[in-house]
């Protein structure tokens, strides 16, 4: 008898900022079984950041650092040509930051993860994405990175002698080389949910997502990603995480 | 036989950001024995504040987190409404952020004191006292408090458990009630090397200090505080550190 | 046969930032005569701000310049002390980035009206009152201030010559002395609609609003002011308007 | 008899920022005949913007509108990629917040130059080029750029319909293709003051200037760039203008 498939299912949170409210943080925090916690250069005030951590510590959710550009205006999702010393630092101080935050509420962070922009710069810059594998090798040389498989992420923190984690998404359009359609461009978001569960479902029990072309693409993440931002990101996280649940697979956290 | 008094002698690093740069931390690395640095929200980059937590580790001075209000364009040197919630979990991510670059250099945060007008209020408003209180707490039940004696941060650090290190100033001017002259107003600052070196010793030797009106105030400081960001603040530090050592007082860091 | 009460009736809008929404501008713009707009340093970055601009030109709304404390964290609800001529060029950046964008569409910043802490900080406060007032002048000898009659601001800006426009808040409690009731106490925001249309419609008529102790308040507002930014504020404002027109009143802008 | 050749001095004034201190304006502004005034997004505090526009008009120097990314941490100096809308309405914000602040000091906005990152990347691509030129157009149809000659910025500036103005560089080194050698490459900067008055005399009398591959480029600038944040930046104006002069050029602004 074949063992049930263990797959994370995470999703960005703490993308609140004082006066702004974005994304419904309880709602998510009951479906997902990782966070990834706005860490403030791109969203998150610090008491923002604060009730998220107690909310994922009461509900056994592991906590993961959202890092990003320092970029509120753009919400992260603006590349930058940071310099390496200069983006290692940044790196270190949001780990940090919110690893001191989720310890106060009696968790701590389990893994790190980019957010946009640097995301998709790391994930072909290896640079950048040394500066983040030095970041969080710094701070704790046992940290798991979750990214893209293939990625120079990956490809860094592995070098790094870091833990790499690696996902796929439910809600987004990939390209035929495995990476994601940009999100000013068509097909880069999936919004019907039956669709993205069907989606999420096939990557578990198949192994397999197809591209926007049609292609199909070969993957066995430890993750799959959900996001919170969009309309309707609860309903989609929900639909995502019963049809795991139905295609079999045990849902549980990588950290 | 009396056995030397022990001071330590702090001062504020870490104060430049970005493009621009403030004090000249090399060379106060050298002469003082506790360094406030600045933790980003006032002054402070994180690259400057990994180098100076670098300089810092190297030359065995204790680290200590300058956390402040949200302000930039003020320099941290406007006194802000915030509430006490948003006050705590701002300070708690200050003092975190700090203490993961200078674990990453191989330091540590060994205590906290607020930077400006978050001093001065919290030394008159029991609430922010006790946000700022709460804040340290919640990292670290054993993380000292520098502050005034006698004010709402001292009184609040000790009915939260803290340490609490009292400091005095060099440079500054005294009230007749303890408190410091603001800065806006005449002898706030005192610049003269001789009479800032021989008040520091006054206060080392016979415990006393004089005010403004002429009037001697007592106090018995484990620290004493110059300031890094004035013009020939290196030579008042230098010229205050010689004196206090000619006065027989062994420094010493508290932390 | 007496003439119908001439009321504008003002709102906060282009309070977005980014990828946060707040409020909703466009219902809004079809029921206020005037736009109190964001100019960036509470809230608003420059696309919301032209995009907002865009729509009151269409639509015949005056625009005018929400100045605010530099705080985004805070929204601008978190008191300053900013020193007076700090606070007069911050003032004047805000009013004079408005207004390049407000033309670029057509239209012009008809008035300006300080935002949130320091709507009320003015309100009481000469010295920075002062400083609003000198610079709006220094832009423009003839811009409207908008705000509570019997402030401090109202005072500040007739003293520089500018001309006055009082207000009063269909959805705000008021103190026995005419101040309004702090967001942070009871009483302070009405939310109920037929209860804040009542109001509206007997301060055109009657010239009266009752204090939350029950005292009632003589005013002549020129402007009636509802908030964009609470839940259901569309709903309010929708309310609040009806009740005017019903009451006789002819809404129509100052500026 | 030829006439002199007429030629404009600039140099990057008003990038101080709070409590710190870049570059000598007063000193430059006594040198420069036009001032590249920083409007808030890479520096200057609306403060400091006024006390620059005040000296500028004092002394009969044309102010111009250094318009930036929005990066105070990176000083303006990190590449980003902007939306095209969102990179006008921004440029269009600061050029109107400078113009403001200006004309309440006698001046007004002359003409607008990109800065750091904005510049080089703007030079090389049409996308942010074209998004600032209609951001200037858009403001005023007649306002000139100052830039490098045959940049996407000087093309998408002409193709507005706006007034382009060139610029050669005394203390930077060109590339064979006349682009800027990049900051962080050798030969990126000339610091010895008779190799840069010499550069600039050559570009005047003869219209050439050596690459750093010491191939004779060809130009005819309307504006000689000086920088104004580099140690001993005011001595090297002060040898080029007097370089200038010697080599009998008339020195007077464009705008």
């Amino acid at each position: 008898m074949r063992s049930a498939t263990v797959v994370d299912l995470n999703a960005d949170l703490g993308e609140s900022y004082g006066a702004w409210r974005l994304g419904d943080d309880e709602a998510l925090l009951a479906i997902v079984t990782s966070a990834n916690v706005a860490c403030g250069f791109h969203a998150g005030d610090p008491l923002t950041l604060r009730r998220v951590c107690a909310g994922a510590v009461a509900r056994g959710v592991v906590i993961g650092a959202q890092v990003s550009y320092r970029d509120l205006a753009g919400f992260g999702r603006r590349e930058m040509t940071v310099p390496p010393a200069e983006l290692e630092a940044e790196v270190l101080y949001q780990v940090a930051a919110l690893d001191g935050i989720a310890r106060a509420e009696g968790g701590w962070v389990g893994y790190v993860k980019p957010h946009g922009a640097l995301y998709n710069r790391a994930a072909r810059d290896p640079e950048q994405a040394a500066a983040i594998a030095a970041a969080v090798a710094s701070y704790d040389a046992g940290l798991p990175v979750l990214t893209l498989p293939g990625s120079a992420t990956a490809k860094a923190a592995q070098e790094a002698g870091l833990p790499v984690i690696t996902e796929a998404f439910a809600d987004r359009g990939y390209n035929d080389d495995g990476t994601l359609v940009p999100r000013d461009r068509p097909g880069a978001m999936l919004t019907e949910p039956d669709a993205v569960a069907a989606r999420a479902a096939g990557i578990v029990t198949d192994g397999v997502v197809e591209s926007v072309t049609g292609t199909r693409l070969s993957l066995r993440p430890r993750s799959i990603c959900v996001h919170g931002d969009t309309p309707g990101a609860v309903g989609l996280a929900r639909a995502v995480r019963a049809a795991l649940e139905r295609a079999g697979a045990k849902l549980a956290p990588f950290a």
